[in-house]
Formats: C-alpha cells, structure tokens, sequence
C-alpha cells in the first residue's frame, strides 16, 4: 500500500479537472515553477547565467521527485518546501550543475514566498476551470429561464404552496446567484497575488545581495515585478506574510460560488422528488444507477452540489480562524492550516460548477408535473389575489373570503362555485371571475425579473467575452 | 426576572454604540421604519391618503411595543414580523385610524421583505459606525508607521527571532491588512439592498393592486425604487428572496475586519508579554484591572480583537450553510439561521474596530525592550547576513560560517570574534566587518515597503474623506 | 430606545422556557448565586459570620443591579463579574452591611471561578428543561413507531424512492437518534462542574486565609466540595481553567441533540410538502399562518427545528477553537468566546427539544398520502425483490428482468404483466406472482428493528424514571 | 502528472503512521475487506461455497485496482463503492470465479453498508495509533508533573504575570485535558459499529434470499453479528443509516482530543519564545531548521499541533451539519460530505498525537529562565497575598497597600523596604515578613491539585494497561 490519495472521498471532485489540477502533483510543480522562474528571472537581470537558469530548469520538473518521500519529511520543518529544496540541490549535485546554480536557486527567497506564490499558481489554474463552468452553467441557466418566461408553475415558501410564478423566473434566480458569485471569483482570479518578501518580509538578503553585485543590474522592486509577470501574478507591490485578506478573498469567493450552485443543486433534488418531478438530471448512461435498483435514478450531480455546500463553510471557518489569529512575521499554525482548507475548497468549487455545468445544459423540464402540482392546490393559491381584488364585493369582505377559502379546502368544496354563491353577478361576471382564477393573470413582475437578470447577464457575457 | 440580554456575554460589543444600533430593539425599530416609508412612498404616489401615511408613522415607533411579548411571539409564524403586524394593526385600530391604512401597511409585502429590509438599514447604521472606527484605527497604526520607519526591532517567525525588521514596517503590515478590509466593508456597506418582492418574489399582489388602482399612478419598479431611496439602501431590480450572494458578500466583509483587528490584536497581546514588552495598551483608568492583583494591567482591548476574531469564523460558515442549502422561493431554516448569525457578526466587527481605534491611537511602544529583545539573540540573527557575505572570505564558505554561528550559540563565543579570527584583515577591515553586525544595516526594502503602505493608504483615506 | 435583545431574531428558542432560563438576567443572577453560595458556605465553616452572608444574600437578587449599565462596564475587564462585584460592595455599603461581608464576598476566588460556575447553574436549568422535552418527544415518536409497525411507506434514498418499508421503523430511526443524544446530554448534564482555583487555579489566596484563619477549620478542599454540592454541581477535585474538555463535552452533546432533532425536523419538512403531504405538523390557532396566503400552512416546527441544525455546528466549531488555543493559566479571548457560543447551543437545543415535543406528540400522519406515494412508483420499486426472486425462472436472468423494469418504466407498461408473460405458470402460480408484488411482504427486518429500538427505549425510560 | 495526494499540504499528519492508516489505498482496501468478510461469512453458513469466499478473497485486494480510475469513476454514482464492484466483478470474471461468487458478493447489501463500515475499520486503525500516542503523551506528561512538584514558576493570564504557581501542575493541568480527552476516544473507539442494513434499512433483500435459501441456515441478525465480530466492530442491533449520532460521538471525540493536544502546543509556543524561553522543543538532527537562517529552531512540533487545532473545528462542523440535515432513509448530500471531514479528523488527531508524544516526551525545561521570568514582576506578584495578609497591621489596610504597590511599580522602588518602613518591627519580625515574599510559599493547592491529576492518571492507566 503506497498510501496516496485519489479523490475516492471526495466525490465532488474526484476525476474532474480540477482533481489534477489542484493534486499534490501539481502543487508540487508549482513550487517548482516558482523556483524556476526565479532563477530565469535572475538569469535575465544578469545575475546569474542562463545555464544556472537551465539547470535549475532541468530539476523543476516534478516527475523527478518522490513525492511520497517528499511527504513524509514535511512535517521536519512543517512545509514542504524545504525538504523539496534540499531534494532540489541534491538533483542539481547529481546533475553536475555549477555551484551558482545552486546558490541562485531560492536566492533570497523563504518557504511561505514559494508556498503562498506555488498555491496561488494551482489556484490560478483550478479557478480557470471554474470560472470556465460557472459561465456554462449561466449559459445553460440563461437559456431556461428564456424558454420558460412563460412557464407558470407554483412558488413554494418553507416547502409549502404559496403562489404562481414563472419557471423562467426560478431559473433566473439561479442564474442572478451564479452570476453575482461569477463576478466574485473572476475579480478574485484577477488578484491572485505573488508572496515575495524573504525571510521576514524585508527583502533583506536579496538587497545584500543586489548590493554586492554592484547594485546597478536591477533593484529588488523590479524583480519582484518581473517575476509576478512570469508567473502570470499581480505585484501586490509588498509581501502579505501576517496579511491574509488575499486568502480570505478567495476563500470567500470560493465559497459563495460553492453557495451559489447549492442552492441550484437543493431545487433540482426538491424538484426531481418523484411526487414532485418537475425536473430531472440529464440521463446518462453509467450514472445515477443504483447497484441494488435498476429503477431508481439518483440526481447525483445534484447530491455532489450539496455535497460541496455542506463542505465548504467549515474550511472557508479556517481560513478565518487563521487570519485572525496571525501573529509575528509568520504565523505559528493558522498559516499552516490555510493550504490544505484553501486546496480544498478550490476543489470542491471547481467540482460544483463542472456539475453545475453538465447539470444546467441538460435539465429536464417536465412541463406536465409542473402544471399537475400548479392544480394541486386548487383555487386556494390564488386566495391572495382573490382577497385583495373580491373583498369590495363580498359581504365581509376579506376576512369572509378568508373563510370561503379555509371552508372550501376543509370541506373539498369549489372555491370558485363558493365565490359566484356570494357575489352578484351582475357586480361582476363570469369571465372575470374565472378571469382572477387562472394562475397564469397573477404573476406579477415575473416576466420583468427574468428580463432583467438576463440582461445582467448578457452584459456581463459581453465583458467576459471581450476579456479572452 | 424579565429575561433580557444587554452584552453582559458579550465583551466585545457590550457597551459600544454597536450594542444599540444594533439591539432587538433597533431592529424592531427598522421593521417599523421600513412598514412606515412604504405607506409613505404610497401615500407620495396617491395610493394611499397622507393621513394613511401618518396613522402608520404614528405606531412606527418602537417605544410602543411590548418587545418581551412580541419576541414570545416570534416562534408562532418563525419570525417576529408576523406578530409584528398583528401589533401595528391593533394599535392603528386603538388609535383610531382609518382603515385604508391599515389596508395599506404591509400592502404587497411578504415578511421577508421587511425582515431582511430592516436587516440591511440595522446593519447600514452599524457599519456607518464600523467603517468610522476601522478608519480612525487606521489613522493611528499610518502614525505609528510613519513615527517608526527607522525603528529597528527584531522580526519573529514561528514564534522564533529571524531578522531585523522595523516597527514601521509591522505597523504599516497591520495597516495594509486593514486598509485591504476597509475597502471591502466600504464596498458592502454601499450595496446594502432592499428587499422587495412580495410573498414569492413576484409583486404579484402589488402589481394586482396598481392595475385595480388604475395602474397609471406608478409602476411596481418606481414604487420599489423609490422605497429604496427613501430606506437609503440599493435597489438591485429584483427580489433576491432565495440569492443570499447579498448576504455572503456582507459576512465575508465583516469577518475580514474581524480578522484584520485580529492579528493587531494578537500582535498586541504577544507583545504586551512581560518578558516580551514592546507594547503596552493604553493604560486607562477602571480598566484591566484585576480584582485580585493590583500590579496585573490585563491587555484587554487585544483579548477583545480576539475573542472577535475566534468568535466570527463559526457565524460566517452558519451564513454559507444557510446560502448554499435554499430552496424554493423562501428557504425552510436557513433564511432564519442568518439573521443571528448576521447581527452577531456586525456587533463582533464594530466592537472590534471600536477597541481597535483606541489601540491603535494610544498604543504603548517601548523602545528600550524593543532594544533589548534585538540585542536578546545577539550576533546570530544577522547570521543569514553574515553567511552570504562572509562566504567567500573564509575557508569552507557559507557552511563553515554557520559552524561558526552555532559555536558561538552553543559555547556562548562572542560571533564578531570568531569571525574576526577567520578573515584576513586585509580582506575585511574592523569598521567594515563590525558594520556587517548592525542590525540597521540589514533591513532590505521595510522602508520602501512601508511607504508604499502608507501611500495606498493616504491614497484611500482621501477617497473616502472626498465621498464624506 | 434601551438596546436588549429578547429573542426576536431567534425564532427557534423565543418565547420558551429557555428564553428567561439562559437570559442575561438569568446569568446574572447565577454569578450573584454563586458569590452568596460562596459566602454562605464560608459562614458554615465559621469563616464568616451568619451576618456576612445574609448581607451577601441580600444583594445576591438580580432585580437590585441595572443590566445595561452593568453590560456597558463589561469590556472594561472584558468580563461582567468585575464590574458586578464592584456593585454588589456599593449596595452592600449602601446596605450598611458589615465590612466583613465584603472581605468575605468573592474570597480567593477570581472572575473565571464565578463565571464558569454560573454559566454551568444556567446551563444546568436549561439542560434540565431540554432533557425534559427530549423525553417528552422520544415518547410522542415511540408511540408513533409502535402505531405504525404495519403502516407500509415508501423508502426513499438521495431523494428518489427505493424500497418499502414502514413508517413505525421510521420514526424509531428518529427516536434512536434522540435517544443516543438524550443519553449524552443527560450524562453531561450530570457533569457540570464547580470551577474553583482562585487567581491562577491554585487556591492560593483561599488557602492564605485559611491558615490565617488557624487552619482549623475547614480545608479548600472541604470548602469547594461543599460550595459544589450547594450549588448542585459536581466537584471535579481540581480547577479546570485552560483545560476546556468540559466545555466541549457539553457542545458536544448540545449539538449532538440539535442535529438528531434536527433529522427529525428535515423529514417532517419534507414529508408535509403538499406533493408528497404523508405528515402534518399539528394544526395550532394562531401558528404558520401566513399573512398574505390564508390557505398556507407552514411548517412552523420544522423550520425552527432546522434552523436550530444549521445555527449549532458554527457555534460548536467557535469551542473548540477556543478549547485549542487556550494558552497560560487563563486563555486570552478563546475563554471570553465560549460564553456567548455555550449559551446560543443550549439555548437552541432547548427551543429545538421545545418545538420536537410539541411536534412528535401530535404529528399528523397522512395514511392515503402514504399510499398513494407507495403505489407512485409502481410495480418497479419491487424490482430488486423480483430481480432476485425471479432470475432464475426468467430466460436470461436477472439482466433480462431488469430490461422489463426499465421497459415498463419507458413504455409504461405493467411490469406484473410483462413478466407473467415471461414466466411459465407451471414453474409460477399467479397467486405467487401476484404476492411478490404486494410491499407489505417486502420489509425485511423492518419490524424487528423497530422493536429494538423500542426495547431500548422502554429501558432507557426506566432509568430516567428511576432516576427522578 | 498523475494527480495523486501524499499529504504535502498537510504538515500535521503527513509522515505518520496515520497518513497510511487512512489514505484512499486504505479506505480502498477497508471496502474490501468489508465485502470479502460478508461472503465469507455467507460461507461459514453455508449460504455460499468456500470456492466462493475464496474468489472474492482473491480479488479483495487493493493492489489489483487502479485507484486513480475508481476515484475518476466515484461521481457517477457519488461514491466510490458503486464503481469499485463493478471492477470486483471484472476481476472475479477475470479470475474464472464461478457466478455464485459474483451473487454472493454484495449480496443485499448497499454501499451506504459498505462505506460507513469500511470508515469504521480506517477509524479503528488510525485511532488505535492515535490512542497509543496519546497515551505516551499522557506518560510524558506524567513524567514532568511529578519532577516539576516544586518547580515555582510564574502563572500567567490574559498573557500577563499573575502569581506563581508550579511547573507541575501547569504540566498535571495539560495532562488532565488530555486524560479527559484520551478517556472519549477510548470509548469512541470501542464503540465503532459495523454498519449492515441493505437499500433502505430493511434488510429486505438478504431476509428475501434466506427465505429462499429455507430460511433454516442463519437469520440476519445472527449474519450481522458474526459480521461484526469477524471485522472487528460493534452490532448495534440495526442499521444506522440516518442516525448519525456515532458520526457525532466520533468527531466529537476526534476533536477534543485536537483540542486537548492544541492547548499543550500553545503554551509550549509560548514558553519558547526567546524572551521567554522556559520550554523548549527536543533538538532533533533536520528538524526545525530554516533554509535561510542557521541559528534559528523552530518550534515544529508545536506548530503542527496548533495547525491541528485550528484544522478541526471547521472539519466538525461539517459532520454535525451533515448529520443535523439528513433526510430519508439516505441523505442527499450530507452524508458524502461526512467521509472527507471525519477521516481528515482522524488523521489530524493522529498526526497530533504523535507529535505530542514525542514533545511531552522530550520537553526541555530550561529553569533558569524559569526562575528569571518568576523574578521578573518582583514583589508585586505577591502582592494579593501582601495585601491579605498585612493589611491588618497597615493603617489604611489593604487599599493602602495596594497604593504602595503601585508607588514600587511606578518609582521602581522595593516594596519590600516600602511595606518594612510602615509596618512596625513588633507587630512583624523581618524575617516573618522576608517569608511573605517567598513565592514558594504562596502556591497554594497547586500540590494537592498535581497529585489529584497524577492519581487520576494512575488509575486510567491502570484501567488500559489491564485491558490490552
């Protein structure tokens, strides 16, 4: 037994892209890439040679490590990155690199600048993917709402039948969640920040350093600059060791995305109820089968949704917990307990929205149960309007109708027979009265909501699509 | 006994403005305000008469309530809106008001218009006061950095003396973290949205009423935006009943304050450490004594940044939780899950930036411990310094010199003197080896990193001085 | 405006018993309990004149302080005894009670020993009215699982239906779950423990005076023991200040009956959705109404129960944060954290258990609903039964009876009929046939399992009994 | 790349026999285990062929599956088990096992069965080590509470000097923590329950194959126990799939023993501190070194359990969460949240303990500083027990006193010569007052409370001597 981890837990994730992305493998080559880049970006201000830079190159390649080895010497210095460094220097020796190689390699640098700088490199990645499902699954979510602007079904308020309103309405709701949390996360993805500070966040033997080579080939600002551009950072322009709203930031986008899709997830699971069935998962073969029940289909994209609601609250409470417990030039803990809490919930967003995606193009709509539960409430869901617009015209006026409308559900009788006994028709007629009893004549701004979110979208759609 | 609460658990709000803007009574005070405008905003589009208005605006006040009674109440309907109204109504009735009026309170309005409305004008208030307070600490740590820009202190890492570093530096980092957070609690407090959107998100009822009232005198859109003028909130175009993305934005800001005072906080307490001393809370008269020893002045301005910043993360998961499981068109637990939680949170943030302000004004900085703590690990935490300048004058280079330093750790040698002994005079002069030993010497870019703190922040406190 | 708060935005727990229980008035009045317990005990052991504690006694009435004043001084200390104990020696001086009442009042203890004290009297009365009511709903749902033995329903798992089984084995499922969490809560609430160790847990100042005193006459030991047993708490032989595993058991089992209650409550919501409408909370006057929609009726019961299970883990999360970091020989904010977290988990345990009661006892269980979701998904929620049964009379097998499930499932078949005509009749009567497709003779062990459960509970009722 | 996770982000448990114990390789192999059990316990009643048992046994190990391609394949039915059978079965036909092994396998069981037993059996592992390691702790501890009797040192709270106290009952109060938490996990771990319950909790499939195997060859429930007894579990007599009580009691358990460990690393990180300097770490050759700076030694051990501390609550969180939220006969999403967070929790518990264990087994203390840091706040440290004591013979009593301990703070004189010129020679010997200033003679019951905690601590481990 080797001891790894696949993602057999974590059904959320497991065996999307973000797995991979976001795996130790790949945090292990981000450190590396920082490495690398640090030496090139030396190299280029001449401050060392490029054949330093190229066989640092030659060792930031993590297929030559044991990351299994690399694992269990972690906790000798609580980071990963230094027994990784000295794996680093060993490979450099064997290598027969020059001796600067090894000396420009991390020259000036501390484990939390590759860790942070490393993290926010697979976060940059893993939420390209989200951020790339999170505008399908609006797109999918989009496209509902605008078939369905004219879908009337019933609005439930804590689980109970309330009133009429459209599908297309409910879809834009959704879509108005995903797109807020969108925003969130792509001005997020934008700030991903490099940590270069040294030591103590002072920079203090890269300066010695800079000074000793003569001081004129580049300051220390210009390469913390050249490097972020390298690896594709902001420049915070100063280190952020003891700082850690960058964290939370992404925590908390991380998280309301997470939200934001488990909500989406919690109505299909409601709706997808076989008494309910309004909607259903996409069908696929190999999916949502249970070993045990051939008939039974599972809405599984919609289980991991939850899933991953339920997981990320507790993590993003770490993240919290960490930074506001930071202490020093370098916290003894909190920092230590943000990365596997920040890894994960970058996996379970980008898990959420890969569902989300599939799950949002490929939505069943069962238009039949969604007018069998709109009936199933009978005239009574319309009682609302029914007391508003007839109590002028009923001997009691609203409080009499209120009891026509609980007589008519206690005793099965038809509200609307109940109402003609009472009022006069000539006061008002049969068409309008039948008129106040379709559901269809009560939904109020449904149709402006809709349009509106949708056009938040689209203008936003347009934004995204100029930024690529 | 009448069973109320007023802090006395609460250390870290009790007693600050935030307490009673934030109070149930506030808040009840806000669900009456918001019932009130709306008749008002009615009344201003002929939909209602003045007098109608008034007769609300009269029992618009909270001293009128019985709030024991009415929180006895709450539990009936799960939320205190419902008995609320049933209150109003029996006290426009008491007073002899028409019944237009009471036909137009609440009209078109479901609870959680009004729950969540009164939410945002509670928390509008209370963060107005937050930000004030979170300023002002600001304010004092760009002082403190400014004052202690060539104040050399030593920098610690995992609990352990690094390098040198300044005061100012360690200053402006606090500073950044809560510049950083301001920002967003800024951000937050400008978006506080109105909720409005009838029993299921619809205005259904609303929009029925307008088109009976002849439907030329407003639309549902102005009537809401005008609402939102009126309450001083955003009005985001629709409803967000079961989108709590508004809610997740306002709990991520107000933990990120949390969490930034903390780490001030928890620098503070490490600092004020007898042994430690290089700050000192503000000594104030009746406070942080202890009843028992009259020689302890207890840290408790930083005990309360942390009693905050342990206390915030928890309530922060409970607002995901409830965001990221809604359902239909008004979620069954979460929704009411949020509004403790969310209060809790605020009432943490201002207490929080109240101390924080007075810390951070008042803050005791004693130069001579911070003078003897540097001089504590003596030659040895420039021997990263030492190491890499040193290395190609002595045989064995880099390696031999850390021998060096840990000789003279473990056999109490003076390091200068070893030092000295191992390189030529002609390679390295006294004055030229004895300054490689001052500390002032060795502090990198804190200068440049610190006045770049200072310059976002000026560039920031202008901003909101310009919005003010 | 007087700024308390009375519940009205915890929905779960206003206006029940726990409310005035857990109150700040009620927490007041327990420190002032545990200072007079104090005196009275000092005044038995002739430390003290009978005097000196009845003039202790009689300031020790929660009525006599002003709570807002006393929550304003709170942050001072950054706790509330210090400034109550400086207002009891003022209504004492006021009093003209001996001086010797004072020197006798808060004697060699410290602020922690009063207010944990105090905090486990609270707990202690709120606990007692939970367990209470635990009980109170683990009889109402025992006598459901006995009705119902028989009552044949629809199992249902991730959303979708699965199998038969019975709801009597349902509603044992959700007593076992309460009576796993009554029996933890009752053990820990017979563990609440006196917290007595003076300035740093030593007892110094105590044991100082004692042998002042001619060390005679009582020892700390005895006098803590018999403080203990006045206040009806348990002595645990040490203080137990930075050692916070108390403090965690308690949330622990706090939250461990929210969340049993709280799987009670998720069922009842989703089982009285009106689509599916197989349970109904009791129909109370005055209760769930809704104000817009007369002929809603909402859960009420379940969404408090709900939104107790989504307030608590955050709550529990912030001790065991605070239990983590607890430093020294008194925690510097985690301590101050715990008091507010504590008393909203057990206030929401004893609002949940409240509304459980009510609920269990006079659940509405809808047999024709029950039914008719039982025949909804027809013949194939047998499938797995005739899969395993019929395989091997089946050309094809298992694999081949599967395709006629899905066959029905797809073209809307009868499956009884497809497969009668697979089936020769000689190797299958048509009454055997006929028998497999009835539920009732599908429920496995259903029966045995709910009677172990009852088994269990009669026990455990006995000894409760017992025990009163 | 391939994606796999080593635990190179998590520095508290990475390295440790628990990161073996617990990876998805052992959980992978539990599931095996748990099935190859159940046939064989359908052989041992002659429900199947020992062929059988042993074609299943034969393909019931990990190293035969490529776990990358089952975690790829978990989501598609959101868990791991569904995918897993299908390759058994590849292999058993693979293998040419007769079909009977293939209907045994599995037979009438669901993965729920599968999954929370085999988690069951990863938690009875990991905790085994995490209670050895705890238990060598608890002896560390032991250790040092009994040689540290008389070791005066200063008590500290709210970070500053209170009164002196002892080096052993500071290290008896870790211990008691720790016995209180080791006590829960003991129990915890004895009560680990198989779960067994098929599709919904019924049974029904495997009563439905023993009727038809004659029903005369074993019942479910003696098949359920002898199950239980050959994985090593508890039979709790019925399943448990949405009473998550044992979930609860596990994490419960799991974190408080985190928090127990956490408290001991915080004080150990704060004694560290180079001011303070009064514990420190066990030097161990690569351990705590930083890449940049050779003299300094980082407390590593102690970071690792305080990250611990703040990894685990957030982690509980989610488990009560999950459980209070369960529905059905499965939860939708709750469940599957549970795996990660509960073995994430085990192995941070296991990680903490073992290096608590070797921390309390090697703790320097270094008495020097102990001894300077009691002399640090002079006299006025004893200035409760001064003022208790001389106040009588002091005009103006203990206020007067109080006023020259602050006149000693603040003019840096000796309160010693300040209280010997006002009190008179005849009413207090010099060398009666001299004793008052000896620390050693105000420790109060720190003796008595050390010796209760150690007797305690003998007999519990008396109690688990005696049961391995």
């Amino acid at each position: 037994m080797d001891g790894a981890d696949y993602g057999v837990l974590a059904p959320a994730w497991a065996g999307t892209a973000a797995a991979s992305l976001s795996s130790d493998t790949a945090f292990v080559q981000a450190m590396l890439d920082v490495e690398a880049a640090w030496v090139q970006v030396q190299a280029d201000a001449s401050l060392c040679s490029a054949e330093d830079a190229q066989a640092v190159h030659s060792v930031a390649s993590v297929e030559r490590y044991d990351l299994a080895l690399l694992a269990s010497r972690t906790p000798d210095g609580a980071n990963a990155l230094i027994p990784l460094l000295g794996m680093m220097r060993e490979l450099l020796a064997r290598d027969g690199a020059p001796q600067t190689a090894s000396s420009a390699l991390h020259r000036g640098a501390t484990s939390q600048d590759i860790i942070d700088s490393a993290l926010m490199l697979v976060l940059s990645k893993t939420m390209a993917q989200t951020l790339a499902d999170l505008r399908s699954a609006a797109d999918g979510l989009a496209r509902l709402a605008q078939a369905h602007l004219s879908t009337v079904c019933i609005a439930r308020s804590l689980t109970q039948h309330a009133l009429p309103t459209t599908f297309g309405w409910k879809a834009a709701s959704w879509l108005s969640a995903i797109v807020d949390a969108e925003k969130q996360l792509d001005t997020a993805s934008r700030q991903l920040r490099l940590q270069w500070g040294g030591a103590v966040g002072t920079l203090a033997s890269l300066e010695q350093f800079l000074d000793g080579a003569g001081g004129t080939k580049a300051s220390s600002q210009q390469l913390s600059s050249q490097l972020a551009r390298v690896l594709g950072l902001q420049d915070p322009g100063t280190p952020w060791h003891t700082n850690r709203m960058p964290i939370l930031q992404l925590g908390s986008a991380l998280g309301a995305a997470i939200a934001a899709l488990g909500t989406f997830g919690a109505d299909v699971l409601t709706s997808s109820r076989p008494e309910i069935g309004e909607l259903s998962e996409p069908r696929e073969t190999g999916k949502g089968g249970s070993s045990a029940m051939p008939q039974k289909q599972n809405p599984v994209r919609s289980v991991l949704l939850r899933n991953a609601a339920f997981s990320a609250p507790g993590l993003l409470s770490t993240l919290f917990t960490a930074a506001g417990t930071a202490v020093d030039e370098r916290p003894d803990g909190g920092w230590h307990a943000e990365w596997g809490a920040l890894r994960e919930l970058a996996r379970l967003g980008a898990g959420a929205a890969f569902h989300a995606a599939f799950l949002a193009n490929g939505l069943g709509v069962n238009l039949p149960a969604i007018a069998r539960n709109l009936a199933l409430g009978g005239d009574a869901v319309l009682s609302e309007r029914l007391a508003s617009v007839l109590a002028p015209l009923v001997d009691g006026g609203k409080a009499a109708i209120q009891k026509l409308v609980r007589r008519s559900l206690d005793e099965e009788l038809s509200l609307h027979e109940l109402l003609r006994s009472q009022i006069p028709a000539d006061r008002l007629g049969d068409a309008e009265l039948a008129e106040l009893f379709d559901p269809a004549g009560y939904l109020g701004a449904a149709d402006r909501f809709t349009t509106t979110v949708l056009a938040d979208y689209s203008a936003r759609k347009e934004q995204w699509q100029s930024q690529n």
